[in-house]
């Protein structure tokens, strides 16, 4: 529970003053372990890592600073940026009054930009036309409401661009598809998987769509990270997009829409947290470095604080973000399981051998390696463990990623490295109706399978090879499995 | 209208290939002008200049990137930061289901925010508690709505402050007013007037209400810049905020709360517009100097093109933003127009003889003055010429608003100045009644006068001056009008 609640440990008092509370390491664990009872620990990790509340109406949570940060970071970093069905919300009251038009809360954007784009596209010079917002949008959706990853109303950013030619279109799509690989791999350290939707699975109103593709180990389940569509002219004949090109003849303009959402932070979370609370990457950690001073009895308190401090600003001015915990009515034990609670990257301790030596202890949340650094050279060295941290949770995750890997060639094989909650890599013949059946056929307890993705580097498919679940010809690798 | 519709200047054709369109000066300016037709030069001049469209639901806009960047702006520089009658919009369908509990869309986030607040903090070292959210709300108003001014849904910020003692509440509500009075005359060269609500007109919810109010000439009326609120311990009564203080007593938080809107842009517009269209301060504008090549029949058109985008990187690297408009299918002459309704602070011109003498003209859009600068000082000059336009800016507004200000002593004299559309200083005996008999004797065609706001820079009030409406003793000195 954020604050600790109002455990505390009490000094035996001997009369006089009031001895001062100082919080010992009570009641701050995780009661869940995350391979045992992996949505309890979620729930209670984003809560415990005061990254979320809960609140009373369903499908909604209250983001705090500790996520919206994480969020905001990303945002910086990226300066360029579905035939789902929208249960859309709608308002019809407005205090004790009916509304005499129902309004419909934004599920996405493109009913409502689209006119305004027939209206400012008038001639190939109007083109390209690129737009992306930050916002909100609400989808009143009835499935599971999981923190981040499925929630009634959420943060996103959605692009939305208009072209001459489809080629140009093309392009972007995997310019775009290409930032969202980097925003998952090299911020968040989730390896992710390029590919293509089925047709069952794209956006419907769209040409194609491109995603980028992860994978939670725990729960066996696949997870759609961000898409980039190609929606042809689809939209540009509904909404009359339409341009005089250089010929001077009437053409139809070429549309693109991309988003991805506060999901990533999510994803983020299931696949480096671990018992002891939140893993953060150092890419997008607010707090990258937590400094705690561990004060033993009298021995130079003072000096002990002022190396701290001393020690931060070094961090700061050479851009780290670096804090210190100062609190005095929370013992260094306590401090350590809040801020691994909270995921910070790298703990910085000093305490009077430390001092005394002119070197500071630091120790990984991610592998819980300590080791000592002399405070001559610590801004390159805190710089060298940073990055180390954020190799070596992109490698770890990315091997366990691997792991739940599973070629198949066969219906059988299927449906074991199914039941083993694996992410299966299978040739198909690409017929619609097949995968309908291997949906129906898998439906039940665990959920029904479908596909991923169609990665975009394919493999090989060997002469003769058939499609696992219907036996023709088959014609392109798919990867398979449950999914959120 | 955007993009300048299908108006097409004809070159006489004499056979053989087409030749090139290039748009000439028509149709571009506004049609209404401000002195004569605000409220139509208004809803203009925001579309005509691209910050706006009109969207087919009343009292919402869409907001297009021209004004967004002015918001997005203010955003960065600013890292720190009701009794409304919530026309509360209430969502009760979601698709074709009507939903069990109907939800309310958040016209403000107290009733959201505080009963975590209470979870938060329970001692005095949780305290000061200060979040802040940029975010949208929505209240289903019925008044007039105007683009920026009052719109349904709106874009804004909202701190919400809790402290242990009344005296870092107060402190604060003054920190953050004095923030808002730097955003409106720092940046947005907009004069405000530092006050404090009538007990009438202040946030019914909270303790004292103090405000930055702008004057708005064309029309006569005042208008609410931003506020700033002491919610005194209402709030944290109500949602039980309680804490432990270091006596080890409960006690009851004091709270603050403050926000200012999409408004900001509006004011801008209405108290820098001109009748060529926007006129932007520098220090919001997204572009600061826009930079037209003018060639003249064949003369050195290459070099003249080399020099333009030359100055523009010189310019960038400097800090300055500034972009050139090479597009051939314009005229200069329709370019000086289109960046003019646009509002660009500062236009330099680059023709043969500019090439020749190793110069640039620079014309001002605030003064229309033109002036011949050196390439090789070209960084200098234009940095003192954007500050000077900046304070030219300011110093022009504050000089008109100072005129619409009336001192007034009796009732008669302030019904004349009601006329004249003054913003009116009058010395009042601070009795709500009287202010409620002031508001419904002034009812009429021209709207109803209000307090404004108390100024916090009292000026004396003379022995025996009595109050300009009751003839009861005069307590303090207010500022009076119609308003926003």
């Amino acid at each position: 529970m954020a604050g600790g609640g109002e455990k505390k440990s009490k000094a035996n008092a001997t009369g006089g003053g009031k001895k001062k509370e100082v919080k010992k390491e009570t009641g701050l664990g995780l009661s869940y372990k995350k391979d045992e009872n992996f949505g309890e620990w979620y729930s209670e990790v984003v809560v415990n890592g005061e990254m979320i509340e809960y609140y009373d109406i369903s499908g909604c949570y209250i983001i705090r600073p500790w996520a919206m940060s994480i969020w905001e970071t990303m945002q910086k970093e990226k300066d360029h940026i579905e035939g789902f069905a929208p249960e859309v919300a709608w308002v019809t009251k407005s205090g004790e009054s009916d509304l005499e038009v129902p309004i419909a809360i934004r599920p996405t954007s493109e009913t409502v930009m689209y006119p305004y784009y027939s209206k400012w596209i008038r001639g190939h010079r109007d083109l390209p036309l690129k737009l992306n917002q930050w916002c909100n949008v609400v989808r009143w959706e009835f499935s599971n409401p999981t923190p981040f990853i499925r929630s009634r109303e959420f943060l996103w950013q959605e692009g939305h661009t208009a072209f001459a030619t489809k080629s140009e279109a093309d392009d972007e799509v995997l310019q775009i598809l290409e930032l969202y690989r980097r925003i998952y791999e090299e911020f968040l350290a989730v390896p992710v998987i390029k590919g293509k939707k089925s047709e069952l699975e794209k956006f419907a109103g769209g040409l194609y769509t491109t995603t980028v593709e992860a994978f939670i180990p725990n729960t066996g389940r696949g997870i759609q990270g961000a898409t980039s569509h190609c929606l042809g002219q689809n939209f540009s004949k509904m909404f009359e997009i339409i341009f005089e090109n250089e010929k001077g003849e009437k053409a139809m303009a070429w549309q693109n829409s991309w988003a991805y959402t506060t999901r990533t932070i999510g994803v983020m979370v299931m696949v480096h947290g671990d018992d002891k609370g939140l893993v953060l990457p150092p890419r997008v950690a607010s707090v990258q470095v937590i400094v705690v001073p561990v004060p033993y009895k009298d021995a130079d308190t003072q000096g002990i604080f002022d190396a701290c401090t001393a020690t931060v600003e070094t961090l700061c001015e050479a851009g780290i973000c670096a804090n210190m915990d100062s609190r005095d009515n929370y013992s260094p034990g306590w401090k350590y399981s809040h801020w691994e609670m909270k995921g910070v990257p790298l703990r910085i301790e000093i305490g009077p051998k430390d001092l005394a030596k002119n070197q500071v202890r630091a120790v990984r949340r991610d592998n819980g390696a300590k080791v000592d650094l002399p405070r001559s050279s610590l801004v390159e060295r805190i710089k060298e463990l940073l990055d180390e941290i954020q190799e070596s949770l992109f490698v770890a995750a990315k091997q366990r990623r691997d792991a739940c890997i599973q070629i198949v060639k066969t219906w059988d094989e299927f449906v074991e490295a199914l039941g083993q909650r694996k992410m299966i890599l299978a040739p198909w013949c690409d017929e619609e109706e097949v995968e309908k059946d291997v949906k129906a056929r898998t439906k039940g307890e665990m959920g029904a399978a479908k596909t991923l993705c169609s990665p975009l580097e394919q493999p090989e498919i060997p002469e003769g090879t058939l499609c696992f679940a219907s036996g023709k010809p088959a014609k392109r690798w798919s990867y398979w499995g449950r999914s959120y």
